[in-house]
C-alpha cells in the first residue's frame, strides 16, 4: 500500500496549557465549591511577555540542517519553539507560566521521514548538536528537556511530517505506523480499515506513536489489550550509527529481545521511525460499569484475583476511598450513590458473544468477591470524561490549586506498602491539607500500577511547594522496593532513582548501549540514562 | 522460607544418548516396519573406547578452583568430563557416538550458589579461563560448544547443586527457582504448594530452569501458559564486574526492559543464579482432543483465527498432511481414523468451569471454522507420548537412520512462503528419499512458529548428509525474512544467521553489552555473538 495520511489532524497544544484552548471548561462549580472550601483561590495567569532565547546554533549550521529537511523545515520562530520546550508536567507548566523559557531549543527540525532521520542525526554528530525527538509534546517526567553541556545546542527533532500508516497486514494483524501520528490520528487511519489499536492513555489525544513506544506508555485499556510495548511486534530505529530493524517475528530465541532495549530507550539510543504493531478488529460492543467495593484492599484483592484467574475485562480501575469520595462529591464526575467504599470501574469491549461471555464470568467472580455492581451510570461516565483531567489541572492551577500526578508499580504483595510508604510521604511533606488520592488502573497477575493525584494550596511558589514531595514519593518508592515508573517513563525527573532499580551493573549496560549506538553522546543528553 | 529441594532428581543422560537408559524402549515395531520399507537398517553403536583429552588448566588453576567450591566439586573425571561434553542435538550425538571428544571442558566444577559462582567468574576471569554454564545438557544448537581460542582452557560450570525453591509468594503468584532444577524438579516443588509453572518443552524431563532462561525456551502449553520468558519477573545475573538483580516490578516504564537482555544471552552475558517466575494453581481438569481439518492451511487459518480472537486453548498444535500421515501409520502415535487431512492437538486445563467455557467456545469456533472433532483418542496419545520423541530418535539413528529437527517462526502472512522454501530446501539436499514433516506449535496473535522433523537415510557420514541440508534451510529462513530460532537458541550453529536478522547495529549493541559485562571475553566465547 501507498502510505495512508489521517485527513483530521490534531492541533498542537498551547505552550502553557494542556489540550485544545475551543475544549477547555473551566473549573466546574462542583469542583470550585469542593476546593473553594480547602484552598484559597486566586489566580495564576500565564505569561506571554517573554521571548525565547537565541539560537546559539551557527547560521552554517542552519544551513546545513537546510539542505537536509528544505528551508521550511528548519524553524527558528519563536512560538514554535515555545511550543517545544519542556512537556506537560506540573512543574513544566509552572516554569512556562513564569515565563522560564531557558530550556527552548535553538532549532525545529522536521524530516519528512526516515532517510532524513537518518541525515539530520549523521549531521547532527558531526556538528556536535544534542537531538531531543519530539512527538507530541506530552511528557512528564523530563524527557524533553535535554542537557547540551558540550555541545553545540539543542536541536528539537518534530516528527509531525512523519504521520502515515505505511503497512496494514490483515493476515498477520499487523500496521505499520510513523512515530508522529497522534492517537486519534493512528486510530481514524484504521478503523478505515475496520482495525484499531486499543492504547488509550490519559495523553491519548496528543501523544504519538512514537512516543509511545519510547517510553513504554500504558493505556486504560491495558488490561484488555495490552501496554504499549506488548503490543510492539517490529521497530526501525534511525541512530547516529546507521539504522536497525528488529522484530523478524513475532517472538523468538534469536537472542536477547533488542526490541525491548529500544523500547523505553526515550529517544537516548535512537529515533524510532517505525513502528509495527498489532492491531484488532474494532469491537462492536463497549459496555462499562461501576463496581463497589467496602475497601480499596478488597477491590484490590478482587483485580489480584482476576488477574490470576486470567478472567480480566478490557478496562479495569479502582480509586481508593480518597478518590472515591473527592469523585462523589463532583457532580460532573463518576461519582455513584453517595454510599462509602470504593469504586472500580470495569469496562467490556469486543463481539457481542465474547461480551456476554466475560461479562458473565467476572460478574459472577466479582459477585462471589464481595462486590455490588452499581449498573452503567458509572462506567459511562468514566467513558464519557476520560480524557478530560489535564483541562481540571489546567483550571485549578489558574486557581492557585497544586496538582500533580505521579505512579509507580510493584508485586501485590508489596501493594500495600508501597501505596502506604508513598501516600505518607506526600500527606507528610505537603502537609494535612493536602488531598492524596490512588487509583489501580493497571493490573498483572503477578502486581499492579499505584497511580497518585496529589492537590494542595500552591502557595507563593508552587513548584517550591511540590519539588520537595515529588522527592519524598520517589524516596517512598525506591524504599519500597518498587519501579520508579510504570508507564511516566524516566525522563530527567526519575533518573536519579534508576540506578537503585537496575543496580550499577544494569547502568552500565545502558552506558555500554548508548556509546555503541551513539557515540558522540547527541541523543537526548542527560536524559534516562544516570 | 528456607530453600526448599526435590525429593527425587532427574538422573543424568548418558553422553551418547538423550535420557535414562531404562526409559529406552527401542524401535517399535510400526516404526521399524515403516522405516524399513524407505531405509537400509544398520547399526550405529556408540565407542566408549576413546578418553576425553587432559586437561588443559595448570594444577594452580584447578587448586584455585578448589578453594572455592571444594575438592570435590572440582570434576576432571573422563565420565563426568564426557557427559558435559556437547548437548543433545542429532550432531552433537553422532559426533559423540563417533568418539570425538575435542570439545570436552577441561574441568567441571560445581558451585553450591550463587556466591560460589560470582567467586568463580572472577577467578576464571583472572585466569582466562573460558566458562560454560552447563543445566541439563539439553541444548541443540551448540550452545555448549565454547571457543577457548586464546584462553587456558574451558570450565563446564555445571549447576546440578543449585536445585533450590528459594521463595514462593502466594500472594503475588511468583516463586524463585535456582537455575539448575530441571522442569519435573521444579514441578514438584511447585506442587507441594498446589502450584505449577506449566513449561513443557520436549526436553522438560532434563532441562533446567537457567536454560529455559537463557534459550528463551518454549513448551507445548505455551498457548495458554505463554513462552518462558514471559513467565519470568525477575533474574539475579552473576557476571565477571559484579552481579545484576532485575525485576522490581512486573512491567514497567523504567527505560529500556533489561530482563529481556538477559534473558536468551545463551551464557554469553552472565550466570542465570534465581529466576523468579509467574506461577499458576495446579489445573484440576486436563482435557486433550483430536480435531481433523482437510489441509495444513485449512488447521493454520483456524490456529489464527483463535489466536486473533484471544481465544487459545492450554495447548494447541497441527502436524501437515506428512506429519499427520505418519503418525497415522505408527500405531504407538496419535493417528486418528485413517482419513486424509491434517491432525490438531486440542488441550484445555484449569478449573472444571473455565474448561467447560473455553472448551465450549474453541469447539463452536473451530466447527465454524470446518475442523471436526476426533474425541479424546488422539489427544490423550499425544499426551503420554509427548517427552518420548528424542528416545525414537536413538533408537532411529541405532539404525541407520538420520533425524533431526529444526524450527523457525514468522508472521501469519509469511507462513506459508516459509513452510514452502525450508521444505523444498530440506528435500532438495537430502533428496527425494527423505521425509520433511512440519507441525505447528507455537501460535501468536501476528504469527506462529513452524516446527520440522527430518528422517533420511543416514549413508555412510549422517554427519555429513545433516550439515548441508541444516544450512539450506537455515538459508532458506533468512531468505524468507523469518528468525533463525523460535525456541532452540542461537549458539554457535545459527550464530552464522544472527547478523542477518538483526543488522550490524543489532549486533554490535550485543558486542557491547558483552564487553561491559565481560570484559575479557570469558563467558561462553564463539556462542551467540557473531
Amino acid at each position: 500500500m501507498t502510505s495512508e495520511r489521517p485527513s483530521v489532524l490534531q492541533p498542537e497544544m498551547p505552550a502553557t496549557r494542556w489540550g485544545d484552548p475551543d475544549h477547555a471548561t473551566g473549573l466546574p462549580d462542583g469542583v470550585r465549591d469542593l476546593v473553594g472550601l480547602v484552598f484559597p483561590i486566586r489566580d495564576t495567569p500565564a505569561r506571554a511577555d517573554v521571548t525565547v532565547p537565541a539560537s546559539r546554533l551557527a547560521e552554517a549550521q542552519l544551513a546545513g540542517l537546510r539542505a537536509i529537511v528544505g528551508d521550511d523545515n528548519v524553524v527558528l520562530d519563536d512560538a514554535v519553539r515555545r511550543q517545544r520546550t519542556r512537556g506537560k508536567s506540573t512543574p513544566d507548566l509552572l516554569r512556562q507560566r513564569s515565563g522560564d523559557l531557558g530550556d527552548a531549543p535553538d532549532v525545529v527540525v522536521r524530516p519528512a521521514g526516515h532517510d532524513e532521520v537518518v541525515a539530520v542525526l549523521a549531521y547532527a554528530q558531526e556538528q556536535r548538536i544534542a537531538v531531543v525527538p519530539f512527538g507530541g509534546g506530552t511528557a512528564v517526567t523530563g524527557g524533553l528537556v535535554a542537557d547540551p553541556a558540550g555541545l553545540a545546542g539543542v536541536l528539537s527533532l518534530d516528527l509531525g511530517r512523519m504521520r502515515g500508516l505505511l503497512a496494514l497486514d490483515p493476515v498477520s494483524s499487523t500496521a505499520t505506523l510513523e512515530p508522529g501520528l497522534r492517537g486519534p490520528e493512528a486510530e481514524a487511519l484504521l478503523a478505515a480499515h475496520g482495525m484499531m489499536l486499543g492504547h488509550f492513555p490519559q495523553s491519548f489525544e496528543y501523544a504519538t506513536i512514537g512516543g509511545f513506544a519510547a517510553t513504554r506508555s500504558s493505556g486504560q485499556s491495558s488490561a484488555g489489550y495490552g501496554r504499549f510495548d506488548s503490543m510492539v511486534v517490529a521497530l526501525r530505529v534511525a541512530t547516529p550509527v546507521g539504522e536497525v530493524r528488529l522484530g523478524a517475528s513475532p517472538a523468538n530465541a534469536s537472542g536477547p529481545d533488542l526490541r525491548e532495549l529500544f523500547l523505553g530507550s526515550e529517544g537516548a539510543f535512537g529515533v524510532i521511525t517505525e513502528v509495527t504493531v498489532r492491531i484488532r478488529p474494532l469491537p462492536e460492543v463497549k459496555e462499562y460499569e461501576g463496581w463497589r467495593w467496602p475497601s480499596f484492599d478488597a477491590g484490590a484483592d478482587a483485580m489480584r484475583a482476576l488477574a490470576q484467574s486470567d478472567l480480566l475485562p478490557t478496562v479495569i480501575r479502582l480509586s481508593d476511598e480518597s478518590e472515591t469520595a473527592i469523585n462523589l462529591a463532583d457532580p460532573e464526575s463518576i461519582g455513584g450513590e453517595g454510599d462509602a467504599g470504593c469504586l472500580m470501574i470495569v469496562g467490556h469491549e469486543g463481539t457481542p458473544a465474547a461480551v456476554a461471555a466475560k461479562k458473565a464470568a467476572v460478574t459472577e467472580a466479582l459477585t462471589a468477591l464481595g462486590g455490588t455492581a452499581q449498573g452503567s451510570g458509572p462506567g459511562e461516565a468514566w467513558a464519557h470524561g476520560r480524557f478530560n483531567a489535564p483541562y481540571l489541572r489546567d483550571s485549578l492551577l489558574d486557581n492557585g490549586v497544586l496538582v500533580e500526578t505521579l505512579e509507580t508499580v510493584t508485586y501485590w504483595s508489596n501493594r500495600d506498602n508501597l501505596y502506604a510508604r508513598v501516600k505518607a510521604a506526600l500527606q507528610e511533606t505537603l502537609g494535612e491539607g493536602a488531598m492524596v488520592l490512588c487509583h489501580i488502573s493497571h493490573v498483572y497477575a503477578t502486581g499492579c500500577s499505584l497511580y497518585f493525584t496529589v492537590a494542595a494550596p500552591g502557595g507563593a511558589d508552587p513548584l517550591a511547594t511540590w519539588l520537595p514531595a515529588k522527592a519524598a514519593a520517589c524516596e517512598a518508592i525506591v524504599a519500597a522496593g518498587a519501579s520508579i515508573t510504570h508507564h511516566h517513563a524516566v525522563g530527567t525527573d526519575h533518573r536519579p532513582y534508576l540506578s537503585a532499580e537496575i543496580g550499577e551493573v544494569g547502568v552500565e549496560v545502558l552506558r555500554a548501549v548508548k556509546k555503541a549506538v551513539d557515540p558522540a553522546g547527541i541523543l537526548n543528553p542527560g536524559v534516562l540514562i544516570p
